[in-house]
């Protein structure tokens, strides 16, 4: 599987062109860290919201959808801690007046120095050949083992300053280290300050009467604020769930690695609201169905793993990530946390309104707690992606590439191939497609050899060809071919959308996780 | 039906009450002009979105979809002429500083007048009993007749003015008709100037390199910029279609009628790609098959109408709304527009880059004409709301409040309901959920005589509930009823899930088009 770091660079291009990911605006030479989902990447996003909201919401009695508005009340990112606590730490140099995170030149610094050690471990390499003992040598070389000494200690210092919000010793750092400004090479730095993530507008045309709004940094409050008119509309009894999908906006000033860290991105939470007292018990209730929820999709179980916050956020008590293992290493999908009754309370005290439930058991009313489950949508996109993207080596010594894709998620389900242009087999196929549209996306495809064609579907990641012959006028059946296993069945025409349905049907596969 | 403006107010809180719509940030006391959809108005309003993809993307070979970011490169909006024409005439008043759309102003005044005829109506009503004839009242009496004369006047001059955009003599019209300002009541106004829709914001944190950006006033952009990169990633040929739903947002100064104007929106939108020189023909193409999706859904013929444009935007020659009767009159639901290529040619010249597409079969390059449908979502999501409430006369002579919504569109497709909570009523009903649920979004509910839960799910707009009871624990039958007809049917619990599929299923509905 494509998953080396070299190999990144052939997952971004194959998603361009086959037509999955486009840089935004690319025809005004792009905007930074936003991406436009292209005609393929369209449908594989929607199919992935999808897979969730019907695991969450329409497989579970008691969660229900919300769909609230990017734009809320001021005073709702006060509450929530955003105003005053949703920081990157800035430093400006002085004679290149260029802008940077402070944490990410350090950073930088040090991953300059890991690549004097991979200097060092390819010098050895050469001189060793095949006797090259790695392990010893990162363990036993001089230089070596003081450069990582070097690396440890920075960046044990660099995150000690920023736990403590200490923005002088993160400068000291800097000056410490005579990090220089990559475009300039200046030495001569500002202050390190604080700098918030959410993308500032302004609501209304008069100067006076104009509201400074944010665009939300997260879906979540969107859940926390409706949450007394969703309980009460719906009847809802305790415990009770509210899902949504939607778009957030963070004004990242490094955003890399492609489609993972965007200015703009989709997120799908759920808020658990939960009797104070259960939270430990719903936790881990929840990294276990969110866990399958992955493990549903037949991705690999060695992709995935629980990494456990040591530190918390100021409204938790408990958090975990499931990790997946991206071609750049294992880094954050999904998002577990008990976070407590931190922001219902918060909106009571801003709002000055009561947000409690009536728990008629206990008879009496308290402020839920809530665990939330939270994942990108962008990232779980890349997942996919990425994990399916494999160049497999044919046994006539070829090779293919081909977009593994869960069936479940992929963009078209069929490519109906007439064998010929002529003859009547496009008509034919047209009418296969005629009839199997209603139930799927499928896509007819007349140009170039059939076994080209082939290859072209296997790497769009549609998972069945139909192909058409001229046995397929006189008996009525055609060549199903299977992308992943590239076995052919001969079938009769009528057979065939049973056929598809049993691979991509969402139930069967939502089955998974049971 | 609920039709009559008196009656809007009864949707809107039948919106709140059974968790269609919230204000947003109601806590908070709301956010003007935006709105969050509820547990049941988010399955709506994804219900409807799915309706319309489907219908555009999956049943059309040759139209794809796209998911394009909201944040654009700032050029898009100069080439799309937004940054020098997307423009509100406004006025402010110097004593009370308040801001206000000048149009609006004037509207607002001829509204007055408008209420007095609707007074002098009531009168003659009032004192001629039956034998009243409106009609002619309004044509005759001399009063009346003056008033709306007076009323056309001003309406045409405001009109003409603002097409000439003599914003002048709009400042000259408020200042004869003595308006004053609502709040002061002071005449004293400044100039009417005009002022941008669309929301800014900065990208980026150096005050150096930030970078101004604009919150997409309509997703139409998006799909132009890609047009050349799907085009070539997904082989398309002319004529081929790109579709998308996504937000977009405008500072309405005046954002009224609940969720059919708001500050944010969702919109669906296709551009259709052809030949130069074919657009008459894919226009009238265009309309039909708009209007056929429209009418699939059976909410009366009468309730649509075309509204064909007079007066052209500067990218169209030609444009046509499909108007729907909302409860307060017929307006405008979708767009229809030949936009020429007027867009593709602008971005052409603006971004330097050629945005052509080579005709095998004419051997020859060019911009390509565009034919648009453009659909708010939520203007959809009211349409759709508001004709279904419905208050009836039964004939016991009580009333009941149902929500006749389509089907294949209702948030929950089914209630099951054990008639008693005890006996095994409840078991029994909850195995029947568990079956459906993989299928259905189901919903339990136990509470209250099943006569109000009835009642309940008609309101909510529940097109089935599934009663079991005693006899349900011998046979393995159970009471299925119709929400429209309130018929009841006894059947067995193995056939329950084939008679909802045939009732909600999308491609039955969708085949009501052809």
């Amino acid at each position: 599987m494509v998953k080396q770091e070299d190999d990144f660079k052939k997952v971004i291009s194959h998603a361009k062109e086959y037509g999955y990911v486009f840089q935004s605006s690319e025809i005004y030479d792009g905007l930074s860290a936003v991406y436009d989902y292209a005609q393929n990447g369209a449908e594989l996003k929607k199919n992935i919201r999808e897979y969730w909201w019907k695991a969450m919401v329409q497989l579970n009695d008691n969660i229900v959808g919300l769909d609230s508005a990017i734009f809320m009340h001021p005073t709702v990112w006060k509450a929530s801690g955003h105003v005053d606590a949703f920081n990157d730490p800035l430093i400006d140099n002085k004679d290149s007046k260029k802008r940077y995170r402070a944490d990410v030149l350090v950073e930088d610094y040090t991953a300059k120095i890991e690549a004097k050690i991979d200097k060092e471990v390819a010098k050895a390499e050469k001189r060793f050949g095949d006797a090259f003992d790695k392990k010893q040598f990162l363990e036993t070389n001089p230089r070596v083992v003081g450069y990582q000494e070097q690396i440890n200690t920075i960046l044990k210092r660099l995150g000690k300053s920023l736990e403590n919000e200490d923005l002088v010793d993160v400068k000291n750092l800097i000056e410490e280290l005579e990090i220089a400004c990559p475009l300039s090479g200046s030495r001569n730095w500002t202050d390190v300050k604080q700098f918030n993530l959410m993308f500032g507008t302004k609501l209304g045309a008069s100067a006076d009467s104009a509201m400074d709004l944010y665009l939300r940094p997260e879906t979540a409050q969107g859940i926390f604020v409706n949450f007394l008119n969703v309980q009460k509309s719906g009847r809802m009894k305790i415990p009770f769930g509210i899902a949504q999908v939607g778009k957030a906006f963070r004004n990242e000033i490094v955003a890399r690695q492609f489609i993972f860290r965007q200015r703009e991105f989709e997120q799908m939470e759920m808020q658990f609201f939960i009797r104070p007292g259960s939270q430990k018990e719903w936790y881990e209730t929840w990294k276990e169905k969110r866990m399958a929820w992955h493990l549903s999709l037949g991705m690999g179980p060695e992709n995935y793993r629980f990494h456990d916050h040591e530190k918390l956020a100021h409204y938790a008590d408990a958090a975990a990530d499931i990790e997946f293992k991206f071609p750049f290493g294992f880094k954050e999908l999904e998002g577990i946390h008990s976070r407590t009754d931190f922001d219902l309370g918060s909106h009571e005290k801003y709002s000055g309104k009561k947000l409690q439930y009536f728990d008629p058991e206990l008879n009496e009313s308290y402020v839920p707690y809530v665990v939330e489950t939270s994942i990108g949508l962008d990232r779980m996109f890349l997942a996919v992606f990425s994990n399916s993207l494999v160049e497999e080596e044919l046994d006539n010594n070829t090779t293919r590439t081909v977009l593994k894709l869960p069936a479940v998620l992929a963009p078209m389900k069929a490519a109906v191939l007439p064998l010929v242009k002529k003859d009547g087999l496009p008509e034919l196929a047209q009418e296969i497609i005629d009839d199997l549209k209603w139930d799927f996306n499928v896509v007819y495809d007349e140009k170039d050899a059939v076994g080209r064609r082939y290859r072209r579907q296997d790497a769009n990641g549609t998972p069945f060809c139909i192909t058409v012959d001229h046995q397929s006028l006189e008996d009525k059946t055609v060549t199903i071919r299977h992308r992943d296993t590239m076995e052919q069945q001969r079938v009769a025409i009528s057979e065939v959308k049973a056929i598809i349905h049993k691979e991509v049907d969402m139930k069967s596969w939502l089955k998974r996780m049971e």
